[in-house]
């Protein structure tokens, strides 16, 4: 077998290839953030035009690492969409530090697998570790900290947040007889209940668990778009009088549309009282706790049954990186907890230890706590603050700009980074603002319906994006609007 | 706001900043890469060690990014289990190749999120793209073609992968009547089937989506461990007479423990005849039909209605990444799809384009396809048949000096890079055996069960191992049995 002694080691790119390649795609990395502002934000191509930059089938033979990197430039920027242009107003800010750029290289470096502690210790410690610094951080109650009966996991999304705070609220309800026979065989149908701006995500996780479409209801909001207490206690007794079960609420810190914020302490007291499991999705807005005078997006957390919110999009963490906490972690990982033989080990039957796995639908995991570890070391929590505090500070200045133009109106007051707008003359002339805004090239901005009217989204919090550009996107959306 | 202005761009670390800390982790990684060997593959620390060696609270301040980086080695080193060690033998091989480390640290540098095709076109069309390509190259059938009526799409573990799957076989056969109502209103309880040495991600799909685990049949295996067909057509029939309603089968080629491969044309021919979702979970071996005389692990490919294997096990990709195809993306799609307004686009509508966001739990994604375009490209298909043929003979060099061995018997004629054996007097001695080899510290080696029995599993396919490796971990096995 002399032959084998000849592989290359380790692959075709030998540690000094690496090493250069390495450098040069840390180089090009920070030229393209040097160089983002000058392109066009959203240019879109014409669906297939990257494929058919690409052969038909993969090499034969290995090519050189200059020639794939330099595709970066000639096959993917052309079908990129700049997530970190300081023009970014549109979706939500998915920022991606330097820090957390840092952090994912380690962690593909290192290139272990925790799905269990005793795989490597450190990918589940650190993690266990630094989300107890985020409670702290963000002023969340203790009970979300490991070392009382909850504890902190990160999740690629709040998607997968949602869906795995809903199994454990599913068998909860029926008292594990749907993990063991299935919802079939478990009695009357479980009822979740959601505002009617709340992410698709719920929508998402109710179906994938099995509840069903028509057992979610979207409950009614009010002139700001927070979810009516009132409609949800009437929607859980009607569910309750026809023979269902009501299980499962999620409430939503930030909608999607207008960043509007449920009122969790009326919505947790209605939990309490018909024993439903509380979620929380804080995706965007989870961030500002960070600041004390932001807390309001705290408001009723110490009852919930569990919370999410995305350090990759206002804190800038690339994705993917949600923390999802639960206030007892024995529902969770009770109900995806599956210990095959092959996983048996000391520590685990120690019971001293946390197995990540039991925390989350797929079993592996990477080492995904570094890039938020990193990026609160280097920022630092004052530096994340001022962040913030830049951002909300901004989208104020923006909403002032808008009240003042008379062809404008602000569709809800702003309460942090979003401002939702819209053209007096109604959604043909808000469409042709959105379009002409997204036409320039220095900014991208995206749209909702609110109350069924169409509405201009201006995100702010792109890591990038300073007052200038906010101004700017403020000039073209006045200009246009007094056109 | 003159104040917002003199916010450090972008964040504390400036682009110079990065160059230079970029620069010194790339070269970190091929350090650690270099002195891997010299390090104990597995030492455990005690719990709470790496924890300990944290603050107790996030800083205020940010920290200097050498400081950060100079703690993988004070604080993370210590508690990493060392899976690109040449003697990793344990689980599975989790690789990180050097290319496709610059795929992630590309996609993190991108930082774009390609929920929709319009979010960032290259992002959906290379992955499309990659993904044709693999088609091809393993020989699987078209229909797994985006040309075709299915499609190829990347998870980040073959868990999430069978989750999917289940859930639109679980929709196939209900009609939607579950996605619409849900499982408890849907008719009798769907039954799920697959072998007894079936990972254990199936029972966690079958209890997330809701069927229960009494609604999951283990079906006994051969002496190889191969799922029996006529036990399967056996349970099918028992649960029809019951009067309930077969739906989902996944076949494993390679499973966990030792290996086995299912047989998938014979399965098939049952799930035709029931109308049953024909899943296939190749997660590691699926990888050897790169080489022609490895295709065995193909059969009956053609009839799948979903097929998933992992370029992040035996393919050298960074986890996470894996590969799902389905034979009707359709049924996938309808599953999963959720649309609110503020994601409708009108690239969405025309129709023309693939948003992956619809195949998979998650609603954001991040660039995933390009560790696995970079690691196909560098290595070319002659050199990833080159690794396979590699670890095969090496799993069959040390199966050869088992047989020769009177003080260890082969548990089953390993096919591929798994070699499965156990000390001939019994359990004790086979955890004998298995302790003395982790001991040692130049190797670590997982366990199983098979029919009853404790089992040494030698698992070669890490990108570090060479023969002399195998030979070594040889040498400590024999030796140690004849002691």
């Amino acid at each position: 077998m002399a032959d084998l002694e000849q592989q290359p080691t380790p692959g075709p790119l030998d540690a000094d290839g690496f090493r250069r390649a390495g450098h040069a795609l840390v180089d090009w990395i920070a030229d393209y953030r040097a160089t983002i502002a000058a392109r066009p934000v959203a240019q879109l191509p014409e669906p297939g035009a990257v494929r058919a930059m690409l052969p038909p089938r993969a090499p034969e033979r290995g090519e050189p690492i200059d020639a794939i990197l330099a595709d970066l430039d000639r096959v993917v920027m052309p079908g990129i969409v700049h997530w970190q242009h300081p023009g970014w107003f549109a979706y939500f800010p998915a920022n991606s530090s330097f820090e957390s750029i840092l952090g994912e290289l380690a962690s593909a470096g290192l290139g272990v697998q925790g799905m269990l502690w005793s795989t490597s210790p450190a990918c589940t410690e650190v993690e266990t570790h630094v989300l107890d610094w985020l409670v702290h951080a963000l002023g969340l109650p203790e009970r979300f900290l490991s070392t009382s009966a909850g504890g902190g996991v990160l999740q690629d999304t709040a998607s997968s947040a949602a869906l795995v705070a809903l199994v454990a609220a599913r068998e909860r309800a029926t008292g594990f007889a749907s993990d063991a026979r299935g919802l079939a065989a478990a009695g009357a149908p479980l009822v979740a209940y959601t505002s009617d701006q709340a992410h698709s995500s719920i929508e998402k996780a109710v179906r994938l668990a099995g509840l069903g479409k028509e057992h979610l209801r979207l409950v009614e909001v009010d002139a700001t778009g927070a979810l009516r207490a009132d409609a949800l206690r009437a929607a859980v007794e009607r569910d309750l009088a026809a023979g269902l079960r009501p299980a499962f609420v999620s409430a939503t810190i930030g909608t999607t549309g207008v960043n509007a914020i449920d009122p969790v302490d009326e919505i947790a007291a209605i939990c309490r009282e018909f024993g439903l499991w509380l979620h929380v999705d804080a995706a965007m807005s989870g961030t500002a706790a960070l600041c004390e005078e932001l807390r309001f997006v705290n408001a009723g957390a110490e009852h919930a049954d569990s919370w999410c919110f995305n350090p990759h999009k206002w804190m800038p963490v690339n994705f993917d990186c949600d923390v999802l906490w639960v206030a007892d972690r024995a529902a969770l990982v009770r109900a995806l907890s599956v210990l095959p033989e092959y996983l048996r080990n000391a520590a685990t039957e120690s019971g001293r230890v946390i197995d990540y796995r039991d925390w989350q639908v797929p079993l592996g995991r990477r080492f995904r706590a570094l890039k938020l570890w990193f990026t609160l070391r280097s920022f630092g929590l004052e530096g994340l603050r001022a962040l913030v505090r830049s951002h909300v500070a901004m989208a104020h200045g923006l909403a002032e700009r808008v009240r003042a133009c008379p062809r404008l109106s602000l569709v809800v007051e702003p309460r942090l980074n979003l401002v939702a707008l819209a053209h007096v003359d109604g959604d043909e002339a808000t469409q042709r603002l959105i379009d002409a805004v997204n036409a320039d090239g220095r900014f991208f901005v995206s749209h909702c319906r609110f109350h069924g009217r169409l509405v201009l989204r201006v995100s702010v919090g792109a890591l990038a994006t300073r007052d200038a550009d906010v101004r700017a996107v403020g000039d073209a959306i006045v200009a246009e609007a007094m056109r």
